[in-house]
């Protein structure tokens, strides 16, 4: 029942050929990848040192120095060099491969004897190593560091960096795993990261400690406060000031009812529970994930999928509490999302992911990069005034701009390796055997007569989860190669093609219908030449069905209500193809009404792209216009040279004029005709300082 | 030119007889005054010692110990004496003032030989006095036992604390008046305070002092800066982290366009700026506060008359900058308004002050205790609910109810001092010699003929600013008592009964018509009995006029457009009375447009006072309810058995309720009728936590 459904396909097997996100790619390789290299390496003069290579330099015995930066910045490096390993999977670069070399021959040099590897300890206090849990970070740096070493051997076949990240694994399972050896991470992020190298190993011990870092968490005594206890020494105390909830130490997991405390901490502990759950057939846990998920994104989510509304922590704070101009929504967190929703995605295909999914990837992910990959908003406001952010005290951390690093560099590697790592969430394939097919449950079409000659792999169902253009090497029905093409998100029109490895091959194509979609009609001919489709209607956003699909020959079409997928189960012959159209029809969206600060306003998108409002397109004092619920809102054709591409909305509104000196009037303000342009708001922020507004009065 | 217009009456000469402000002066009188006596000398056990006694017994040799409490700790025993002064002079009472006594006693025994009077530095570290007056509150707590020495003395004749402070602000001279000595406060409040020992010792210094301390504002090289880094003694910092602007010093007073920093700060400088310009006929400087207060009562006040609207430094922030969930709004800042207020009205009568003056003490002062005078607030919002403030980290300053005492308890005794004082803010005269009236300027209804003989006094005029109940004796026209009565802010009907000490007695009556208030009519009787009237209309809060006065016989009444003013300038016998009525509907108020935090929104206003939707009337989630534009709203009548006495308004609203489980939706939410209640914003919070909002949707 827990058990992953499917298995999604690695990033080796798909090249990602998308008019968006190839461009995206192509900025985050050619551009941010060196340009973090260099900032890391300190060569870079205008951004604040990152020391963070010295740090390594200096614990190898390369160089004398002290360390510097914040005490988790080896972690900004292991980011990196995930994000190295997933271009280099999708972009060879045989000179950016020889210095990630060289970079993971410094990290092993770094390591210590018995496994240990973190250079603030190593370097600066040794002998308080693993004492502070709660603020120092070391299994959380352990963590980014494994999951560099599992991708960098998945993506190269080299295993030195994989070696030193087992070590370090190991001397972690001797210090944590069994009676008498208490310690939970202050922040989560080793669990899906010893998941992750399970999987790659199959070494169970790993599933066993990820599994431990989860129940442990939450427990009485609560931990943090015994190690604080128990310690004299004292010099990092954060987690001091903060509750339980920030470390989502408040309650066991499984107990837990709402995504509490820091967002990016709630998301990397969820990603591993999710991973755990699934792989240990855990449905208490599961359930909890599928609790937390829906807390989150029906009570706790911004329209663009940002999460963790306030700066205080980092954190979320109350349902239905979204203020927008200062709302935090950290791109880390939004990152987070992403892998929360892969696993969960993978554990049980359902749009209820996958929409997520591509709501963070088409909105409060990007947002966090200037266009052309060189500056990062680690905040992403829905709102935003140059005149107040970074300008009042109080609002130190809203940069009224993209900035080009961080102290605290989190998010723009974070940016980098979801970007790069993007072919690994577009397909997953779960393997069904004739014994599945017997004992009945979900398979589609299952009418006698429908499918000849059951086949080895012929119940296999291949999900198409999002609509990124690429070419993928599918391990289904023997051997299945698809190419998908479109213009998405600015189009709604594309085609699967399909080339099978045998003569001919059964399976089942699933293609996610957004709950925002309606109608999504798919055609296709089949081996007579004739032609077949469906429709299929939703109500919007609230992804309510009107009707299900059609059935026709010998080959099935099915609208699966629970998950939100078409599944199209045929035999399928090499160069066949399934066109898929969706209208992208402008969409009024409203916020439920306890979201205080959206009452009375109405936000646009089209497609999965949330628009925004900023002052250079339409004047200062955004707050005073509003769209009528009359005024009709175009979509201009797609224009190529307006922010990298992007297709433009505009409407006739109304903007409120100041009437005198007096700051409080009885009249109400009059109005005046405004025209009002939207962009996507990814692309706020690309043409100067400006007021900016998702959410307009109506 | 920039002389003082007026004087103010002092408090000693008003009785305050008014159903709605003499039970807040009862209840300050009874419950607050005892109350904060028990709290400074730590008797009450459920709320933060505040050991400001203490500290002065220790002072004083009387007691061993050590300091304890802010720095500024000795103000809040200064503002108590203060508001006990007020508090005898209106409502003698032998036991209390004996208690004083006593108290006076052990401040001048907590005096140094050289006149120095500070707890903190002579018991703590004697070594650094005026070491850093950018943070210390040496000059403060100066200032404010200046303040109660002064009013000790109005109210009971007793000069012990006079001359305590007479010895103190000599000590202050001696050691900052002059080339080479250097200094300005932190926190101003000495230049108003010196300013009042003037005003009753006539000293010259004490005004050149307090001139010292403006002039040297914001000038170069910064004070603060050069005391920093000349001193190695560091223990308070606090206003390292802050800008120049929160202490006003980021410009010389005369340049500066808006107000800046902390609220309380600037008000208390303002106060005493404007007294400073006044007295000197320095009108660039009271141009300055001209230009200050426009800037304040136009951009950056809440219609409850709060001002500064950030917690960050209890700070201003930017025009229009008002947004009502983290409106700081602290009380003392509108005490502050009121200050001055007085200030500006009394050398130019006009109701650009007293307008801002009225909706200070029937809204955002009184709003800070609870209407039993134990509770206080010491922030203001417009907008608060319950699972938020105080609940959520970043938060822990707004409490959702108002509490017993608080660690910095500014503004506890700041309210005492205020209402007790309250007969001092109702009138001001204008004493016209005939010369005045030969060079003419502004004197009404000079046409030949309309006073037969004039006398001495006989151009006197007489302003009312309030229309608070009271019976005043006035030094005018040589002796006259008028008797206010009424039940404002409730009824708009009140009547002046004029008592002449002379058989007849030629004066101008002065009553301000309010810019919200139209029309307003006034009526009287002339020695022949004929009855005489005047009306006027104003378009609301804008206050542009739309008719002038009426002119008839040898008594003339005018309404002065400039300054708002009706002026009644007749011949007066004892048991003339003049009848005013206003008329008090409901109003919808409208703010700029460019208050985001407003856009869309109405307020409800009757009279002076600001209505409020509390949940435990409306249910919670008030933000999803709206008044419709066309909703008719009722006044009840008067209903003394709510909230100590209020006027209700009710409302047909409509309240949008949730659709479904979806966070965002493409169907704007539905709505249900809902029946809205209002009570006066200052009552809010006596019924328990709720929710509450003042701005409402339209």
């Amino acid at each position: 029942m827990t058990r992953k459904k499917t298995t999604f396909v690695p990033l080796q097997s798909v090249t990602v050929l998308d008019p968006f996100f190839s461009r995206i790619q192509d900025t985050v390789i050619r551009t941010m990848i060196p340009y973090q290299e260099r900032v890391l390496n300190d060569e870079v003069p205008d951004v604040p040192a990152s020391h963070a290579i010295r740090n390594y330099r200096i614990a190898a015995g390369l160089e004398t120095g002290t360390f510097y930066g914040f005490v988790f910045q080896d972690s900004d490096l292991a980011k990196w060099l995930e994000a190295v390993a997933c271009s280099l999977a999708v972009h060879p670069d045989k000179a950016l491969e020889e210095r990630a070399d060289a970079w993971i021959g410094l990290v092993e040099a770094a390591q210590q004897e018995d496994g240990y590897l973190n250079t603030y300890f190593t370097v600066a206090e040794p002998e308080h190593r693993w004492e502070n849990l709660a603020d120092c970070h070391e299994l959380y740096c352990a963590g980014h560091m494994i999951e560099a070493g599992v991708a960098y051997y998945q993506a190269t076949g080299k295993d030195r960096l994989l070696k030193v990240v087992c070590r370090l694994a190991d001397h972690i399972e001797k210090r944590f795993a069994g009676e008498g050896k208490p310690g939970i991470p202050g922040h989560p992020e080793i669990e899906l990261a010893l998941m992750r190298l399970y999987h790659l190993t199959g070494e169970r011990k790993y599933l066993e400690l990820a599994k431990l870092f989860i129940d442990r968490r939450g427990q009485k005594p609560d931990y943090f406060r015994q190690e604080r206890e128990q310690s004299s020494w004292q010099k990092f105390n954060y987690s001091m000031k903060a509750s339980r909830y920030y470390m989502q130490n408040h309650l066991p997991l499984r107990e837990q009812t709402s995504v509490e405390g820091h967002a990016v901490r709630c998301m990397y502990l969820l990603t591993g529970a999710a991973d755990v759950a699934a792989e240990t057939e855990d449905e208490e846990l599961m359930e909890a994930c599928r609790r937390l998920w829906k807390n989150m994104a029906e009570r706790r989510m911004y329209l663009t999928g940002g999460i963790g509304s306030t700066g205080y922590g980092e954190a979320f704070t109350r349902d239905f509490d979204l203020p927008n101009d200062s709302a935090y929504a950290e791109t880390c967190a939004s990152v987070g999302v992403c892998f929360f929703a892969r696993q969960m995605l993978e554990a049980e295909p359902s749009r209820v992911y996958a929409d997520i999914l591509e709501r963070e990837l088409y909105n409060g992910t990007i947002s966090g990069m200037q266009l052309d990959g060189t500056k990062f908003f680690y905040i992403n406001q829905l709102e935003a005034d140059p005149a107040m952010s970074g300008e009042v005290y109080g609002t130190e951390e809203y940069s009224p701009e993209r900035i080009g690093w961080y102290n605290c560099a989190c998010c723009p590697p974070n940016l980098a390796r979801l970007m790069t790592s993007l072919g690994g969430y577009l397909w997953s394939v779960e393997k069904r055997t004739a014994d599945d097919e017997k004992s009945g449950g979900e398979n589609p079409g299952t009418k006698a007569g429908d499918i000849a000659k059951p086949a080895a792999g012929s119940e296999d169902i291949i999900y198409s989860h999002l609509f990124i253009g690429n070419r993928a090497k599918l391990p289904a029905a023997g051997g299945v190669e698809i190419t998908l093409t479109g213009n998405y998100p600015w189009e709604g029109d594309f085609t699967y093609e399909v080339n099978t490895e045998a003569e001919e091959a059964y399976f089942t194509l699933a293609i996610r219908q957004p709950a925002w979609c309606s109608p999504l009609s798919i055609r296709w001919k089949d081996e007579a030449g004739n032609i077949h489709s469906g429709e299929n209607f939703s109500d919007g956003e609230s992804g309510r069905l009107c009707s299900g699909g059609i059935l026709r020959g010998e080959e099935s079409l099915r609208f699966e209500d629970a998950g939100g997928y078409w599944l199209l189960r045929r035999k399928w012959h090499s160069g066949d193809t399934v066109q898929v159209h969706m209208e992208l029809p402008v969409r009024r969206v409203y916020a439920d009404p306890r979201v205080k600060a959206d009452a009375g306003c109405v936000a646009l998108m089209r497609g999965p792209v949330v628009y925004a409002f900023e002052g250079v397109d339409n004047g200062e004092n955004l707050s005073a216009c509003r769209i009528p619920k009359d005024a009709e809102i175009r979509a201009f054709e797609y224009d190529p040279d307006l922010l990298e591409g992007v297709v433009r909305l505009e409407a006739e509104g109304r903007r409120a004029v100041p009437a005198d000196d007096f700051l409080y009037s009885p009249e109400a303000p009059r109005e005046v005709p405004v025209h009002l342009t939207a962009i996507p708001y990814y692309a706020w922020c690309n043409r100067g300082k400006t007021q900016m507004r998702v959410w307009m009065r109506e």
